[in-house]
């Protein structure tokens, strides 16, 4: 048995990974060094934890059973080749409830100004009554407001328990309607998600189907809206974003997931083809939903856990369905 | 009977008093134009609605009983001379639920360190897992930990009913000790209470008491705690924030009560004599915890109703004790 680790590991990872050593033979695992050794070791794994493999990757790793994703999003996956293949595929939500803090975080700030404030500020510029009784220079409360967030997964749903002292009236989009704790009405229909929150969350997976969720058809009936978005940049047309914020349709857009990511060849890199980051009614948020310690372990824990079932010979945790890609 | 408004008047002020004027004589009501006009009606006024008076003004009000301030602090307000005069003080506590909205924001904006990676987000500079796993760009979730507010009028209560879903285990500080919903232990000993959270909000409004009650030596206390403020400026001083910030005793703080304030004559004006706004654990807003729609027509609408007591012959509610301060 192989385990190859083709993914970025902290030292609480590899920690974790010396403890499995203890239980099963240490010659089970390997974590590369470097790209040329990952590619060696390939075509030997049995289990590659990662979220991201190519085509090519895929096809050279000839005894490949298990692919161990360490986060919730598999769109990094050829899911249609591990499928023809009979892979199984597993993520996990270890840091779904860190994500939703980070979602409700960067509503506060969006709708508190709190960014474009804070850099008034430290140019010794006010806003708000000290500076005048001027009411374009009034925040928005999310007390008592209409919340609408699409996706009911564990960040959606430790979202509503992270509002419950707001007293939002919160309704939950999802494909298979059914009770949610905490979330007030639950629709499978997109328009009438929309239409009811003042501010919408964006917790989905990036799927087939909810790739361009959002189109600029959808975005047109977002006046006035906030929208927040923790799932995945491309659930959100990019343009129709980019003008709905620039031409006033949207209040304002609070954004952790991207349409450009920075790599190897270009660490410095704008996050997208379009000048989202010089308007005022936007948060800009790298990409770390899931970045603190709990964050972490929550989600390499989930990961050592079904390491630990498969070099058990059992079956793993949330395996992924390949038809809904989730 | 006449009641002069020595305060900034945003519409929703201007229409309530209209309001007023059907119910009782239009002649009572005084909306100076100037600060001429302002000096010329206070003689005569027996009520003056404003949060800032002069020593010299209250001199001139001869006739004046009431002094409404449309919002919680007082400290802008001659006590002694106003108490020497048995002139009778009542201030109002609507925009608190705001103000709490605001602490949070600030709290999960600093934990988060949102305005620090939005910044470098519009500059192509990325952090988190994108960038590589370092985990000196880990973010701070303030879920699941200790929480000291600082008291526990109107703001910090509310506060503890917003941080309901976050599982805090959470303490407050005021001087007299009772049970309050939603804290889970209640302390009038500082000492004790700066020791217990991780993240210390400050609510207080400013009396002699509070005047620097976070000082050097208390401040020196905590190592690795975050510090927000939404009381007042003073009750912490402000050398000992900076250094403490500086020198990384305090892992961060976000302050929207402040040191310095524009007038008229410096409209521009940075919020400390100290370079706050420079440090990157820091988060700045400007003094406008309460600065909602929400927050305002709370303060006015709870004005208003003072107003229509004292001119149906009867007493304010929310007489200030002129001893306490508050």
């Amino acid at each position: 048995m192989k385990v190859l680790f083709l993914t970025k590991m902290i030292d609480y990872f590899l920690q974790r990974i010396e403890d499995l050593k203890k239980e099963f033979s240490s010659d089970f695992f390997i974590v590369p060094k470097n790209r040329e050794e990952a590619q060696k070791h390939i075509e030997d794994a049995d289990v590659i934890v990662s979220g991201s493999l190519t085509k090519e990757q895929v096809l050279n790793a000839k005894k490949l059973k298990f692919v161990l994703v360490p986060w919730a999003g598999v769109n990094g996956l050829p899911l249609d080749l591990l499928d023809e293949r009979n892979i199984i595929i597993a993520n996990n939500h270890g840091n779904g409830k860190i994500v939703a803090e980070r979602a409700l975080g960067l509503a506060l700030a969006l709708l508190g100004r709190i960014v474009e404030y804070h850099n008034d500020l430290a140019k010794g510029v006010w806003h708000g009554y000290e500076a005048g009784a001027k009411p374009e220079d009034f925040w928005y409360s999310l007390q008592g407001k209409r919340v609408t967030i699409l996706g009911l997964g564990t960040i959606g749903k430790h979202l509503a328990k992270l509002l419950c002292g707001f007293e939002c009236e919160i309704m939950g989009f999802k494909r298979n309607v059914e009770p949610v704790k905490g979330v007030n009405y639950v629709t499978n229909n997109l328009e009438e998600a929309i239409k009811f929150g003042k501010v919408i969350f964006v917790t989905l997976p990036l799927t087939k189907e909810t790739y361009h969720l959002i189109n600029k058809e959808i975005i047109s009936q977002m006046q006035g809206k906030f929208l927040v978005n923790v799932g995945r940049g491309q659930i959100i047309e990019e343009e129709a974003l980019y003008y709905a914020l620039k031409n006033g349709i949207l209040a304002g857009a609070a954004i952790d997931t991207w349409y450009l990511y920075p790599d190897s060849d270009h660490t410095v890199q704008l996050p997208s083809r379009y000048p989202i980051h010089t308007l005022k009614n936007v948060v800009i948020s790298p990409h770390v939903g899931g970045f603190t310690i709990e964050g972490q372990v929550g989600r390499i824990d989930e990961t050592i856990e079904n390491l630990r079932r498969i070099l058990s010979g059992g079956m793993p945790k949330n395996i992924v369905d390949l038809k809904s890609e989730y």
